[in-house]
């Protein structure tokens, strides 16, 4: 039995937070969106647009992404102390 | 432009985890696989194949799910501790 899947975005909150921290985490690697992208056996694009918060990632692209980036997939997802506005 | 999809799995691991903590949350909130998916506008096979670790689950699925259980997205990706038997 295949169920139409619904159409669902992320919350605007949790996408920021991956977008900011696969940014911050990218640039103290000192390594390009292109350079990660290779990394990962993504497209350049790609990896811009989820730095844009545009994307609804699947889990195996978070774990490709936080390998190459050498941290855990919750912290992907897990305000960074400098990038924390409000108290969670 | 479209790129084809990659074919990709997260590990057996991340799976796992995912699945352990879904499964050990929902028991402690006393929830039935099929209250949750109607919590979460998921129907009851998809909840069950998550809990087999079965599924690439995107972003907004994981924060559905979270949302439901009252857990934060990180969480249900973080080895529980008494789930924990390797160092991370």
């Amino acid at each position: 039995m295949i169920l139409p899947k619904p159409l669902r975005k992320p919350s605007k909150k949790l996408r920021d937070v991956l977008a900011s921290n696969l940014r911050s985490f990218r640039r103290e690697r000192q390594i390009s969106q292109e350079e990660l992208a290779d990394m990962c056996g993504l497209h350049r694009t790609y990896v811009g647009s989820v730095e844009r918060g545009e994307r609804n990632v699947t889990l195996s692209t978070l774990e490709v992404i936080a390998k190459a980036l050498g941290v855990s997939v919750p912290s992907l997802l897990t305000p960074r102390e400098h990038d924390r506005h409000t108290p969670e």
